[in-house]
């Protein structure tokens, strides 16, 4: 199967901790990787981590808070010094050019690679990115600012031949790729063999969705339906519920509740509260409502 | 003593590594924390190294090149969820506008407290921050962009009284301060006692320099003649001695002539190039010029 899985950089909120860092992690998929977030010591994470520079294709920002952005001036010159010469695409909400113009203006003015920024719509479930293994879409999420959720999904996949069948018929390899895609055969004979004679249903397409930040928000439900891996922030527990509403965060709770009502297969939940230094009550409250949940740490990889 | 130390929090240079954080390091005068530098990272290495944000007084940048200046934008941002109150000033040269002054804008409307700038002159030797225990100088380096080096001076400091003195002389408390300060000291039947018999000279005033990033620049030295501890960088070895040119930086030799020319008590090299895994060699180079050479590492701390 395809490799698409998700490695955690940072699921930490505002304030590092000495446990976490801020916002950042990178989707994998078939061998290149999709960077979300990007906060402060985002590279050094990827480097302790052993992750190449080189495989980074591009970065989808979900708001313009400080510990979601301000690993990227670091990483943009570093993959500088590294000799880059592949554009480096960046979508995040239109407030992005105030912070990173400034910067490519005066630190950039020799940046061996092109950095184009891709403006996410505020509104709607958007297709941003799509190449023949995945497409990516943005929909809004409910914080402060503009927020986007992303939505990682294979693209749709061929059907599975059967091996006999190919022998049975004597298919030429050159009706392979349309059987795969649904059509029948017809022998020398003549004869119309059905396509599910000789196919089985294509695997399932696998899909990932993040949001964070976010309030609750039953509105995100439909674009997040079913899918088998969902990375939902959960900032505070239930004891925080005043500071949670306040801050346009979610609990754990809230969080599994998301994930129960849209079906998803998996939960991870992070971008952790500073002040919680054990997180087990927050994977607990969260289990109670949706059982498969776990816990966002550095470093840790989900495959799906 | 009055505690005068300095801590490493970052000794890389522009590409972060495994082992090195890009420059950063605090000074610490009687509890003050002045900081030099502050690349990407530095808020996260002083929570690991357990320093209390609250100390931090002011920061002073040597230069604007991004390993030295892309923590800021999260340290100034932490310091305002830690709900700092306490204005912080920041030294540097005139080019920090153009990076912090849209960041702040942008990202710090409601800052709890207020940052100002200050900023540095390009030429001469300049004092640039004192009170009652140091004074803070910048002087001009010689790299790709308006560089400065600091000095941290003690201020000069009170004779050292007699306990045996006070007590044969019967001298009231009133008094003990002037004596310190050279008074001589006139007995109730009119003797006058010299002050040199009463008091022994102060301590040294002890002093600290950092100079870094700059080329083999012996300008330099009459400016950190004679300091207890010298910290300049080392970019590179002598082997890359054409790159060490071209880029504005210096051997770990360079650096070691300079303390040797400075007759400084103690050098520490740092600024390592991300292509050395192994600092021995570095280490021997300047060794082999100047012997009392230490390596520079993160959270190592210097005590002067």
């Amino acid at each position: 199967m395809t490799p698409f899985k998700v490695q955690i950089l940072g699921c930490g909120s505002a304030l590092p901790t000495t446990m976490h860092n801020p916002s950042s992690q990178l989707v994998d998929v078939n061998g290149k990787l999709f960077m979300i977030d990007c906060g402060e010591g985002t590279q050094l994470q990827m480097r302790k981590l052993g992750v190449r520079m080189g495989r980074l294709h591009s970065i989808f920002i979900s708001h313009l808070h400080g510990d979601h952005v301000f690993g990227l001036p670091g990483l943009i010159s570093s993959l500088g010094l590294l000799g880059r010469t592949a554009e480096l695409t960046i979508y995040a909400h239109q407030e992005i050019e105030q912070f990173l113009t400034p910067f490519l203006n005066f630190f950039c003015k020799n940046l061996s690679y092109n950095v184009r920024l891709v403006l996410l719509k505020r509104k709607g479930y958007n297709l941003i990115y799509e190449n023949k293994s995945i497409t990516i879409s943005s929909f809004p999420l409910k914080h402060r600012i503009a927020t986007s959720g992303f939505l990682f999904k294979e693209t749709e996949k061929l059907r599975h031949i059967k091996r006999e069948m190919i022998d049975y018929y004597d298919i030429p390899i050159r009706e392979i790729n349309n059987i795969k895609n649904g059509a029948d055969f017809i022998t020398a004979k003549g004869e119309v063999v059905p396509n599910d004679r000789l196919t089985s249903p294509p695997s399932p397409q696998r899909s990932y969705a993040y949001c964070s930040d976010t309030a609750y928000d039953e509105s995100i439900v439909p674009h997040i339906k079913g899918v088998d891996l969902l990375y939902h922030e959960a900032t505070f527990s239930e004891s925080e519920i005043e500071r949670t509403a306040k801050t346009g965060h979610s609990t754990a709770r809230q969080a599994a509740e998301i994930a129960k009502l849209a079906e998803v297969k998996k939960l991870v939940i992070g971008h952790f509260s500073s002040r919680y230094k054990n997180l087990n009550p927050l994977l607990e409250e969260a289990k109670a409502v949706f059982d498969n949940t776990e816990l966002a740490e550095e470093g840790k990889i989900f495959e799906l």
